[in-house]
């Protein structure tokens, strides 16, 4: 394919603000008027309300109000309506500590908090719980009154006949698999400031991965029309999966803004951030995989616990994820899933980039090795036996279309000198490999996956673009602007994007799942082409030749076999300003349901696009202190065909510094009342300058997909596989096996000492 | 026509934002970093600039720029290219007090204030002009040196043969008609706030009746391209044709702004206003006309001089405009119009509500009446024996399709009693009554007339109307969200207006000449019908029905004879959140050149809609005094449908206000040196609460017009006919005629004394 714009590395078209400071983040908005919110916040992890006087706050100079649950409408709220079970402000009990008791609006921060200070709240302590294993005991304290138990929602996925494959199977492992609540750390903190006006329109500035739905959320917990909403984005730094669902500062926001008739700002502090900003969901994995003894995975069954936190938020969404990913997988032919979510006294989970699937991930990739190793096989060589291959249907129902998970194998095994290396490395060191499968284009989990864009020619070629695509950070719109550049024969400098406001984007899903280039990106496309056509004709009139003799390429217009090119600006002004007809597009791209669609058994049909991609790593462990040193990692990754590789290779790295973190050093701690301890970047643990080692990200080009020049998404793979990996190579170079993450170095020298005494 | 939404006076949609205080206007932005931004303005109407020392304004703290001519790119500007005349800062020479001199960027107002004291200027006066007799003396002092004279450019137009026609008239009035500098009188005055980023892209915010073209001149006159510059228009208070053109403060900002680096913002005093943002352009007409004795008039001759002020701006557009009403009106066989422009040592004219129409209207229906008066007929009769018709052609060109021209009049004038009153009235009382005809969509003044818009809509029912209807507060974003409620069928206050954004809108000319309601209302139609089509269809899917059983009204959607209406809602949410499609539309408008067109034969083409009003006036004049009382105003005018009532009577009504105050009152007056003198509303009277007679306002519908729904734009009609009939009634009431406007006290007292020494 020859490409002008896409598949170059260009630099991001918000690099320049995002450098020199004048990108606007909520916390830059001025606005006549504005007030300062603060929440004040349950430190009990499960206590009773008994009473709460605001009179102190409410009298003291600079408050303009403060609120309690009375103040607030009394509907519950879950991202999935049937689950809902929390109020905007708590009622009658706080069931976790952060959970939002009362707010105030006032003339500055100091004040705020003073306010905050003055409220008096009684508390009755109640039992905390804190472990799934504890909620799911019979007769335990439930932590939402009215409810059978604490397990709240559970999910079963067959496929085949998994009692049958494993009594045929030569080789049967099982294991147990833990992970942990991890924060997403943003760098930007959760914000919004909210403006009901006199009209009843209500206006929040956020930071939210999906307004529109964002925008749904909020009237429906305030039980006003939506249409009455309207959710501007400022810039975003970060969302992965933390903003997704909305935060309950925007409804408490938006009633301050009524009752004091002004906007307030809320903005939470990096210790709110991380005991309320909502977690990665902590999974506890029981699996089998069984094979036959020339290396054929017949059958996969795996019972997961997710912890749900005191809330309900993405967690089905999540585990169905899993369940998906799991079943697509090696296509293995006998699939048992088990999936519960569990209420504990902790911050609810939520989407967190890789939506289940680097846990599921850790534990499957985990027990490949340990499999081959029973077997006796190369651990690379029993992954050759069952990769996927493209244009296969797989038993869960997947539709593989594009797939080079051969190609990242061996281009990963290759650079990481998997033959010199695995099983004979220096003493020490070890290497490991570890496969993935992942969506790269979103999926169909609201019903429906779509997007749409407009754009507009104005004189002079100016290029607006209109689109949904959700930039948090990740380059959205630069890969946007690529797409609609490429497609028109424009320059990437003379596009604009317009994005991030309700009132003005078409309805859209938002940025999770890998989705925006995928499904934004096809809408783009089909906007370019739409206006592309218009551009043509106006070419064709201008130069006097048959439109399909019109060329458009960098912003110069030629007819065909001929030298005289024209600026494309000369065109704009022709058919704008000579003849006032503006060139526009609208472009929509829909996955449509497939036929005969049902759930359960064809589930994974919501995936529009699968990606798939193979990190190998080599490690070097200290037996002493149990340090991991990662000396290298190598990603090899589908990108279909790469829009724009310094971002793509940038996803790649940054997803994949995330998968050291969650594999070696991540994790939030809990003292036993149920306090966070490890509330700020001191303590919570994050992967530095010095802790991230030499990577190699390829993109892997492949065909096959349905996206935009053929591009599948590629904002979360590079975490998926890299805890595995990882673990995979720790065996290698000391042969203990870790079954839990983070892998800190106290259990790397638990396990060594383990395996020690069971050597002697 | 049955409408559910148009045609009803219904409350505008910017209502509450403006009276609680909650709009936005220029004024009202914050931003971080925010200077302030003053100029520097000539003291001289006149003088050679011989030094500038800035040095002691830079020193001052708090001071961030300080900028001279030698700052600023020397582009010379004016609307028309070829016509530039003017720096953005003075060189060598400045022409009219209030001229740019320099220009300073400081952290607050008194800084600002201060550093212009501390600028010095060294001036060399120059002889100074300011009547155009004395600019158009041979060996006069020119304006612009380089140039041949003071009169600076000068248009012809001849349609049959006036000479031939003029001796076989059995009678022939002439006169001469004086009309004087004019101040908009915006409640807003001229501001901007210019941000000049690291992007090297230009943000302006600022009060333009015409962002997109202001956009071209802002990158025009700065060298730079127009893809870098985005206008974004707040809310604004008034436009009345001054805001139509860029004022220097916008390049000016911007230079300041990237100097520092900062936004800057700058806005005009009230005396800046007065005496800088340009005015009407004074006409001295003179003017014969010519008639058969059965009252058929045969013949129009004029012979205009535009009074231009120091620079270029508007002034061929509007004397070319009032060619083309002249040509019209009475569509008199055979016109011969000479206009010109002359420079003085002024302000600059510029657009008016009324582009030159109501100076030529004064003289041409107040000569209507002198010559009825010759005639001994009655000025209703000779008015009736000239009526323009319905498909008509007129002979200058002018193709009058709607026309509703005798139904005005005949309302008018039996609403004013005429025949009661007229000649016969109480003592000192008279009655008095003038027709006009107005484009109703503005021109291809610019080449070509088109417009463009864009609705989409969201999930609940949620419209954007994406329009580039220009709102300077005489409602044209309630008038648009009218035409698209009506077309998809939703009630109004679900219809959001986003505008007034160069890179959100499509390109437009902006908001002048009555066009808005005509040319954005037609493309706002287009886009409803657009998307009403998809909303039927995605109706029709839900109830399986037939798309043309689907009926949509008030935000109700059901199937014909059925009695089970859905509410819109439902619908929308079916398609969007089940289908994922969401529904938009584009529509577009152009006014195609017509066939054959040729300039200046048919120049009157470029209108494509006439608008034809009467008024008709009571006065009561005290002969002591001179005082003028008018007693009430009776408007007719023609609107073809209407599309709010409200509003519609409401253009009409502060019309007649500005109508009366051309009339009697409003004049920039000069000292010798010319300096404006009444430069507050202390001291430029304009009509307030007593002043403002009973008024009637009919809007009188019409058929034949391409306008949405058959509507015409009535912007600038009612401000018109005013002037001549208030003449013509002080003839009915004194028995004198007055030809210069505003028809002072002064001017009453000596008419009448000129009178009775000529009677005795």
């Amino acid at each position: 394919m020859k490409t002008c714009i896409v598949r170059k590395g260009l630099p991001r078209i918000d690099a320049i603000p995002k450098v020199s400071g004048e990108a606007q983040y909520t916390v830059d908005l001025k606005m006549p008027g504005l007030l300062v919110g603060k929440i004040l916040r349950s430190p009990h992890a499960h206590a009773r309300i008994k009473s709460i006087d605001t009179s102190a706050a409410k009298a003291l100079d600079g408050v303009l109000a403060v609120i309690t649950a009375e103040d607030v409408p009394e509907n519950l709220f879950a991202f999935y309506q049937w689950q809902a079970d929390k109020h905007i402000l708590c009622t009658d009990r706080v069931r976790y500590v952060g959970d939002e008791v009362a707010a105030v609006a006032a003339m500055d921060d100091d004040t705020a908090e003073a306010a905050l200070d003055l409220i008096k709240v009684e508390y009755e302590a109640l039992p905390v719980i804190l472990d799934i294993d504890e909620a799911m005991k019979p007769g335990a304290q439930l932590i939402h009154e009215g409810k059978e138990s604490n397990s709240t929602w559970s999910v079963d996925r067959l496929f085949g006949d998994p009692d049958k494959a494993l009594a045929e199977c030569d080789y049967v492992v099982e294991g147990t698999y833990v992970t942990h609540q991890l924060a997403h750390c943003c760098l930007e903190v959760s914000n919004c400031i909210a403006k009901w006006d006199k009209r009843d329109k209500l206006t929040i500035w956020t930071n939210a991965q999906a307004p529109h739905t964002q925008r749904q959320e909020v009237a429906r917990v305030l039980g006003i029309p939506r249409r009455n909403v309207r959710i501007i984005n400022s810039t975003m730094g970060g969302g992965f999966g933390s903003k997704l669902v909305m935060d309950m500062k925007l409804p408490i926001a938006s009633v301050l803004s009524r009752l004091t008739g002004r906007p307030v700002r809320i903005v939470n502090t990096r210790s709110e951030e991380f005991t309320t900003a909502k977690t990665r969901y902590p999974y506890t994995l029981h699996l089998k995989t069984g094979a036959t003894k020339d290396g054929k995975i017949l059958v996969r069954d795996l019972t997961l616990i997710g912890d749900n936190g005191a809330y309900h938020d993405k967690g089905p969404a999540t585990i169905n994820f899993s369940s998906m990913m799991f079943g697509t997988l090696y296509n293995v032919p006998n699939i048992r899933f088990h999936g519960e979510l569990v209420y504990t006294n902790k911050a609810m989970g939520t989407a967190f980039r890789g939506f289940g699937n680097p846990q599921v991930t850790f534990a499957t990739e985990s027990q490949i090795d340990e499999l081959a190793e029973k077997m006796g096989m190369d651990p690379l060589e029993l992954r050759r036996r069952n990769v996927n291959h493209p244009d296969e249907t797989a038993a869960c129902g997947a539709e593989v279309c594009g797939c080079a998970m051969s190609e990242c194998m061996e281009l990963a095994a290759k650079e990481i000198g998997w033959e010199e290396k695995r099983g004979k490395g220096a003493p020490l060191r070890g290497v490991g490999l570890a496969n993935m499968v992942h969506t790269g284009g979103g999926g169909r989990f609201y019903g429906f996956n779509s997007a749409e864009a407009i754009i507009k020619l104005s004189d002079e070629g100016t290029v607006t673009l209109i689109t949904s695509a959700l930039d948090m950070g990740q380059g959205a719109h630069t890969a946007m602007a690529q797409i609609a550049a490429e497609e028109l024969g424009v320059r990437l400098e003379d596009i604009n994007v317009l994005s991030h406001d309700t009132e003005l984007t078409p309805y859209d899903l938002g940025s999770w799942g890998s989705r925006a280039t995928f499904m934004n990106g096809n809408a783009v496309l089909a906007a370019a082409e739409d206006a592309r056509q218009s551009l043509v004709e106006a070419a064709a009139e201008m130069l006097e030749a048959d439109p399909a003799d019109i060329l458009v390429e960098e912003s110069k217009v030629w007819v065909k076999g001929s030298h005289e090119k024209h600026d494309l600006s000369e065109v704009v002004d022709h058919t704008v300003n000579e003849h006032g007809e503006p060139i526009s597009g609208i472009g929509r791209f829909v996955d449509h349901l497939p036929e005969g669609y049902t759930i359960p058994t064809a589930f994974a049909k919501n995936i529009p696009c699968f990606s798939f991609g193979t990190q190998a790593v080599e490690v070097e462990v200290d037996p002493e202190t149990g340090q991991v040193n990662v000396l290298r990692v190598v990603a090899a990754h589908e990108t279909g065909t790469t829009i724009n590789q310094t971002m793509a290779e940038g996803q790649l790295e940054g997803s994949m510094a995330q998968g050291i973190g969650f594999a070696l050093m991540e994790r939030l701690v809990h003292d036993d009342e149920g306090r966070i301890v490890n509330d700020r970047f001191l303590d919570y643990k994050i992967p530095n300058i010095g802790d991230v080692p030499e990577m190699k990200a390829y993109c892997v080009e492949s065909v096959g997909t349905r996206g935009p020049f053929g591009a599948k998404g590629i904002g979360e793979p590079g975490l998926v596989p890299t805890a595995p990996a990882i673990a995979n190579a720790i065996y290698d170079a000391i042969g203990v096996r870790l079954h839990e993450v983070p892998m800190t170095r106290e259990q790397i020298i638990k396990a060594l000492k383990e395996k020690r005494a069971s050597e002697t």
